[in-house]
């Protein structure tokens, strides 16, 4: 299967991980959603990445559905089946999908407008709901940390690293990485792993 | 469990429906992200819709997180297990996904922001993504349909129908119906079965 997107975005980096730790073998095709639309959209029409071409042609998106395609490709799993830990893995994993879509939300107002089109109270309002998401990221990690990155790192793991990453580099005046430690502890020991070396977002 | 959000949103009604057909048991709390934000965010803070809070108390966000949930409540299922026939699943799914959140970023552009606010290489590009959303959707449909909603409708169905019902009470100027003749139809079946008429848009 092909990948196509760049690791700059979050959600595609998730899946590069993911794919690397599932061990499904894929190729990497970084093309950007916006300096190269139209090849993008040769693949996916929809020009959205990540954007999965599977074995036999088919082409998926949105990152969490592409993952549920990759698990029935391995042996391997990114959560657990079922029970208060399934559920708190979906919970951890969505409040770090919130993270990365407040930020992205961020970085599109300030890329993609001139600055007179900026409009402050949506800026306000998604960057409140980006801090929200942090502040409970951070209790989850205070109260019950994740497990130990290299023994088994999963989906909200991996979602979890990866947005804290995008957020350093894309957004990190509006989230100060001294008021989430365990956060940034955690990303610290996930970037060591050589999933993540081998597909770093910059 | 209750699920929180506004049945206008298409997330939070794919997950209503949903829910209904796995017959897993819940409450609606009718909240939205915009006129009651507080209410919403002493709930779930990072205010997404939808929201459900389970039966202990956790909180999960995310459309297709939150049913990834649910069917280890139910008995029954949303998706084939796996092989070509999820791939397909997915594939309209995604299709159907990307299609609502194109849909909901030119609804937000229009009434979010005054209207010198408004950037229109913004609202072309996300509107030919959503086109082109439509166009395999409709083309999907048109080589496979999807099986008798009443029979066995899954998650592709009920997200491609919730979909279109929300394209055509919010952007029908955009996504005009007579172009699309097969997802039309679709929609016509689903929004007859109980689920949807329980739990309508409007």
């Amino acid at each position: 299967m092909q990948l196509v997107g760049m690791l700059d975005s979050p959600f595609v980096r998730r899946v590069a991980i993911a794919l690397t730790v599932l061990d499904v073998p894929f190729t990497h095709l970084p093309l950007s959603v916006f300096s190269t639309f139209e090849a993008f959209g040769r693949i996916n029409p929809v020009v959205k990445a990540p954007t999965l071409v599977c074995d036999d042609g088919g082409v998926l998106m949105d990152s969490t559905l592409i993952l549920q395609w990759a698990v029935t490709q391995s042996a391997r799993r990114l959560q657990p089946p079922g029970g208060p830990a399934l559920q708190r893995e979906l919970r951890l994993t969505g409040l770090a999908l919130a993270a990365c879509e407040k930020a992205v939300q961020i970085v599109y107002e300030h890329q993609l407008r001139p600055a007179g089109k900026l409009h402050a109270p949506w800026l306000d309002r998604v960057t409140g709901q980006l801090l929200a998401a942090c502040a409970l990221l951070e209790d989850e990690l205070v109260r019950a940390p994740l497990p130990d990155p290299a023994q088994e790192i999963g989906d909200a793991g991996i979602t979890t690293a990866v947005a804290w990453d995008f957020m350093q580099m894309m957004v990190a005046q509006v989230v100060e990485a001294a008021r989430y430690p365990a956060l940034a502890a955690y990303s610290v020991q996930a970037e060591r792993l050589p999933a993540f070396v081998a597909l770093p977002a910059r």
